[in-house]
């Protein structure tokens, strides 16, 4: 981060973060996109590979639509199946995770330590 | 991030995540860190600053000692005072603030259009 040297830089920057935070902060959004990264999902395989339970795994994927980062699709099947997949718009978030994974890594290896 | 294409990449990021999330996840975190970029802080203008209550300020500026991102150093003034300043480990995190702060920045110029 570029240093911060002024109040009114800061309070940008904290605006910045809230924002971000508010999108994809908490315990589970940005598990979940890790999770889809790996390819689309149904809603019982997200529940299950998360370790998340239905009801709060259903209020985050509404979120996550409703900030455009991740589709919901009904295939036509029968029964209907319901497919989630990344938007091209989560792609904007690659750096987050990538620096997020980073940090992980070296944070535990320094605790180890 | 590097593209996953395999499950055991998958649980690897996952993890790394989790952890970062663990250490700085939740709401107050990044902004107590991003504010003390500008300086060491006392605990009540912290408080104000972030418009956090002291009991739930306290509990987080714990955790970030725990995890060597904060130091707190008792000043021999009358009466007492206590400042909070950044470690030289805090400055791992820049490149996760960084991208954060961007993807704020980016995101509500995109919701805004």
């Amino acid at each position: 981060m570029d240093t911060i040297h002024t109040k009114e830089a800061c309070q940008k920057s904290i605006l910045a973060i809230r924002d971000t935070l508010d999108v994809v902060g908490g315990k589970w959004k940005l598990i979940l996109l890790t999770i889809l990264m790996t390819g689309p999902r149904r809603f019982r395989e997200l529940s299950r590979e998360a370790g998340i339970s239905p009801r709060i795994l259903s209020k985050e994927l509404q979120e996550l639509e409703m900030n455009e980062l991740v589709n919901r699709t009904v295939q036509n099947t029968k029964p209907i199946t319901v497919e989630y997949s990344l938007t091209p718009y989560s792609e904007s978030l690659n750096d987050v995770l990538s620096s997020m994974q980073h940090w992980g890594v070296e944070h535990r290896r320094k605790m180890i330590r």
